[in-house]
Order: C-alpha cells, then sequence, then structure tokens
C-alpha cells in the first residue's frame, strides 16, 4: 500500500522525516512516497492544486498537511473517493479539488477514534500524530468506519477555488499555483479549455490582474516555442498554465498566489 | 531497521543520495528515513537541536553529519543511548543534546574498524564514507563493540548548548534552532518551563539580544490567536519557541541563530 | 534493483513524486533512490556533473531529467555503460559524462516501444511517463534490447563539457557545478590532476574569468586550513573544486555556471 504525503513543511525537514516515522512505526511494510513538500506557508490554494496532480498517479492514500488551524476545533477528516483514493488532511478545503478530480466524494469520516492516533497528541503537529497514524491504520487494514463519525459533505470548509468558466470566450480565472519553473497554474482545467475550442498555436490574449496584457500562444510544448517567449500549456497535469520557455513568467509578470487573469479568446489577434 | 539521516547537505542534493546508497549497498532491508536535511551549513547547535526532535519517534539508528572539522583528527563516533538508539556522527558535539533526551549515554565507540568502513575512505565525506557503512553495519547486526575502541564520556567534544535555567522567574535562554516557518526554539525544555508554573495565556515579556522587548502570549496553539500575534508555545517538540500565528517571529525580530533570549515570567504585565 | 532519480525538478515536488509513483506501480519492489534534485533548471552542465558522482556509489539504473526540449523532437534515449550502469535521460548531452566515468558506453537504445511508456505521454512531463517508465521496466527483467532500436554513438548531441587539459602547468577549465556550499567543480579529473605533479600544501594561482587573481592552497581537507581561506580540494567525487573552508568561494568570487577558471601550476609562488 502506497501512502504519499504533501505538507508546507520544510522539504527534508525533522517533520517530514517525523512523519515518515510515524507511519513506519505502524505499518513498517506501507511505502512512503514524499510527494510534494516546500509549499507556500499556510497557501492552502496551492496544496489543493499540488494534491490534485495525485490523478496522474494511481490510487493510494494521500496525506496532505497544509494546516493553519492546528490545534483549534477544525476537524481532522478521510475522505475516499469513487476512483479509489482516500484523501486525509485537515477540515479546511485543501483536500476538495483532489476529491473533484478523483471522481468525487463517496464517503467523509471525522478521524476521531483516539485508539488509532499517536497515544500523546500535540496541538501543533497533527501531521505526525493525528493524519499519519490514521494512514497507516488504513494501509494495514483498519476499516474506513472506524476512523470516526460519518461528516455530512455540506458540512464541510469549502475548497479554495473553484473552476473557472468561459462566458463569450472570455475567462475570467485565478492563479492557484506557482511552480519552481515560475509557471502559473490557472483553475482553468485542461478538458474545458480544450472543449471549448481554439486552435494550436492561436495567440490569445492574458490580462494580468486588469493592469496589463500579455499576448502568448496557446497548447505548445515548451521546446517549440523560441526561449523567453510566452506559452499558455494546457498539458500541465490537467490545468491550463502560464509560462515562459526557459524563463520565469511569474517572476517577470510579478504574478502571485490568487492574483486574477483574464484569458480572453474571443477574437484573432492582430498578430495572429 | 530504520536508520535515520540529519544532514546539513542541500536537500536532496546528490551527497544525501550518496550516503542512502552506500547504506543500501551495505543492508539492503534496512529503511533509510530521510529525517532532516538542509541544515544551515556548519550550524552544529541547530543540527543538534534538530536530532533531538528524534524522541517523538521509534528507537533507531540516527546518523547526523554536520562535520566542519572533516578530514582533520576530530574522531568519528557511535554512542548507544539508555532508550535504545545508536547516535552515529562527529565528535563535535552534535549528538549530545539528543544523548540526553534519549535517557543518557550507556556506552561510547569510536568508529575505527576500517572493515566497517568504504575500502576508499575520501578526507570531505565521511558521511558517506563512515558514518553511513557502519550505521548500515550496526542494521545488519554487526555487535557495537566491534566498530572501534570505546571512548571516555570526559573526552567528548561539548554540547553546543546547555539547558537554560529560571532564575526568580527568568530564563537567559538562546536561539538554538530556526524553522521554516521562522519560529525560534530556546535551550528552554518544555518540562521545567511547565513545571515553573504560570499559567497560560498569561502575557510574559522576552527581551531579545538586550536590545528590544516584545509582550508574547504563552502556551497557546497557533490557532488561538489572531494572524500576525506572537506566541510562546510549549508543545514544539520538547523545546519552547517563539513564534507568530501565520508570520515569521525570526524575521521580524531579525533573529539569528544563538541569539540571547531573557523570558521573564517573574510579573503580571500591566496588558495581563 | 536500485533506480536513482537526478532531475532539475523542485526538491521534494510533486514532479519527483509522481516519478517515484510511477516506478512503484510498475516496480514495486524496485528502490527509488532520489539521488539529486533541485537543480538549476535547464543548466544540462550542473546535472552532467552531479551525474557523474554515482561513480561513487553501486552500479544501478540512473535516471536524469533535465530536459528542456521535452515535447520535441529529441529523442529519450537509455545507455548501457561498461561498469554495468543503466543511464536514462534525453539525448541533450546530460548523460554523456557519467557514460565516460563508468567506463564508456557499449550499447545506445532510443526509448520508442510504447508498450513500455505510459498509456498517454504528455509533452512536457517524459520524466513521469517516458524516462521512470523505461527504467521501471528494465528495473523488473525486461530486456535492453526491447526499449527500442540502435542509436549510433556519433549520432548523440555531445557532452555539455569536456576534459581541461593542462599545458606547461596551466590548465584552461571550467567551472560545471556549484555545490550548496558554494564549491566551485571544475572540468579537471581528479586523476589527471594528481598525475600531473605539485606538492599537496603547495599554493597555486587561479585565474577567475581572466578577470582577477586567487592563490590557493592545494590538496587539503577544508579542516586543515583556517575558517575562510581558500583551497583548492581534488578530492570532490572524482573533480577539483575551489572551495573555501565554511564559506562559499562561488559568492565570494561572483562565480557562476560555465565561468572559465585558468588554474596556473607552472610555478612556485613567492608566497609558498
Amino acid at each position: 500500500m502506497i501512502i504519499t504525503l504533501t505538507s508546507d513543511f520544510g522539504k527534508q525537514s525533522q517533520g517530514v522525516g517525523m512523519m515518515e516515522a510515524a507511519i513506519a512505526e505502524i505499518a513498517p511494510s506501507a511505502r512512503v512516497i514524499h510527494y510534494a513538500h516546500g509549499i507556500e506557508p499556510f497557501a492552502i490554494t496551492s496544496a489543493a492544486r499540488v494534491l490534485e496532480t495525485v490523478q496522474f498517479v494511481a490510487p493510494a492514500i494521500h496525506v496532505c498537511v497544509c494546516d493553519p488551524g492546528v490545534g483549534t476545533s477544525r476537524r481532522p477528516i478521510a475522505l475516499a473517493t469513487r476512483r479509489g483514493d482516500i484523501l486525509v488532511g485537515p477540515d479546511n478545503g485543501v483536500v476538495l479539488p483532489a476529491a473533484r478530480v478523483l471522481g468525487g466524494i463517496v464517503e467523509i469520516r471525522e478521524i476521531s477514534n483516539r485508539s488509532l492516533l499517536r497515544p500523546s497528541v500535540s496541538t501543533v503537529f497533527h501531521g505526525r500524530d493525528v493524519f499519519c497514524p490514521a494512514a497507516a491504520h488504513l494501509a494495514i487494514g483498519v476499516s474506513f468506519e472506524s476512523l470516526g463519525s460519518l461528516v455530512a459533505k455540506n458540512s464541510l470548509i469549502g475548497a479554495p477555488y473553484g473552476e473557472a468558466e468561459a462566458r463569450d470566450g472570455r475567462w475570467a480565472a485565478r492563479v492557484i499555483h506557482i511552480d519552481r519553473f515560475g509557471n502559473a497554474h490557472l483553475n482553468i482545467a485542461s478538458r474545458p479549455w480544450r472543449a471549448s475550442g481554439g486552435a494550436d498555436h492561436m495567440n490569445v490574449a492574458v490580462l494580468v490582474r486588469g493592469e496589463h496584457q500579455v499576448i502568448v500562444k496557446r497548447r505548445v510544448a515548451f521546446g517549440e516555442v523560441k526561449e523567453s517567449l510566452p506559452v499558455l500549456l494546457d498539458e500541465n497535469d490537467g490545468r491550463v498554465a502560464l509560462a515562459i520557455n526557459q524563463g520565469s513568467f511569474a517572476a517577470i509578470h510579478g504574478l502571485r498566489l490568487n492574483d486574477e487573469i483574464v484569458v480572453d479568446c474571443s477574437g484573432r489577434r492582430a498578430d495572429d
């Protein structure tokens, strides 16, 4: 059984090491994959986007710890999804976009069964004391039901972002993740984007924060445009992303998480 | 058998990869947990503090490589602790605070048995050539005694920090680690801190480097104070830490490793 | 079987996690060692240098993903080396220096057998969709031949750097990697360097970018020189490197990848 870990802890910090050790103690034969760490601290939006990408790997138990409310009354939860994955994390919306792309939610449990947690639960580190022990117990065959009481879907804290929709060829979108290369991922999913038409290599107008406009080529591989030219990729793990070949779109345009981006595919550009 | 690795090497740098490979060659079935890497280069204080936190995971063999004296005559050592952990690293004090919290030292050996090391030992990388091979041999059942000759406790280089003590409610402490969130860990252990009294949510005065004073709330979860407010947490893996909810205490107060911090719990604050 | 992964992806980013998951799906019992990640984006020179260091660990399958041409017609390739390692990556030169130090190339295959790749191959992430699945299939016993058609050695894109040679005691070299400590690795291999003579602790003149000269001591362990003094180490994993004891040579001298460095061992220095 595979357990993936995603967090806003420092990469290879002891928080990460302690989570793996907590799993190894309960489920020595479970394989821990450090899926992504070092997410911007407290950036639930970014963590949620990263977690979505588990749709491109085999079904597993996925633990996500981006948890500014740790120690308060926010609930620890586990969600069983239609594809067969189980998502484990805080009830702050961070796992909901992943649940959506994994086919939707089948059942939600609050993690409240103390016998499945570490004997002493700290107020600052539920990754080690609650989420990972719960995931490890699932990995060794403890039933989903035994985690704790059922949770109603409509009682959950909402997702940090919704899906952008097109209106007359204009998408009012947001930056939901900036990766190491400075690519800005948008809340536009690849499927509706492609379905909305528009040819490859077409130019589209991108309005950044309502402030300035950039003309970018759409749907090309990095290698197909010259260095330093902007592209609008729709193959970036299920979402449309603004990128620059061998450069950083985010740095050049001063982008930050949650910035508003309007992508206008409504007309042929003068410079097509 | 679990071997944890802690170092000041770059996170996921080849130094880290080579250490795991060196273990895998000798002890293929040992599980390597990358406990913490990327510690500030040569910061023995910080590495020692991080290593202390293995008290919160199950007993294991712990290798710690923060080793500015590599290639000189400083000894490579292994310490058996009362809890059952074995600590492996250079004789520069870095493993001593961990030994203390793991119940104290039972036996110390110099790692001098060449047949347990890599055939060719470089002068720059004892993590790969000495410490990890020694740990791997222990993991496959080689006896602790066979590592090399006994070392007297009083011949060891001292720990990089001692324990702060309270006098009339005032703690003269030091910053011994700054984590990714900017929390500043102090050489005040949670147990004596709690034993010294003082109610939760009490305000205490913190004097930073003798320069300026900050009033902080003590012993609350992050989520219990408003964003941007400072707290004095005593649940941070065995030590008291200065933190800011969703902010960086270290950045705002310009803190550095080893800075002096006086925590004054002697009186009720005017603003209690 | 061990598969090592080296990439310019963010450390512990989901790209790294997805690569391990892609391997685990095909070859659950293969051990994945995250050899090095977070290499400077698109820096083929640096990635190639890092990959060379696998000569110091046991033979394995090594995947290297530094791939600015992904999505173009550049070929995905696998090289069998004389030592027994298999190198997997893009045909952009990045694996060639490693092949050289592993005894040279025995056979090269293009990775073109679609049945060994992921069902859907994206244009942006061949690490997950092509290189790792190919490596995983090799790990479970699929034959090297079945990867795809033979590739002629002389059809490969060249290595990002050659080997510096000495002329009258002067080496015209280049910076091929800068590590976390600010050590600047040169394209001078340790063996010819030592063979060229010159005593340990001798001073040599180093000309940086033709601009300024630094006098450094050669072939000493860090610990043997005083803090902040420069050294020319020849024990840095097979190559000569410019370093400063507990400091950063690269930062102090403003070094960048590919900078020209002349190392002059032709005469005794005045200050010897």
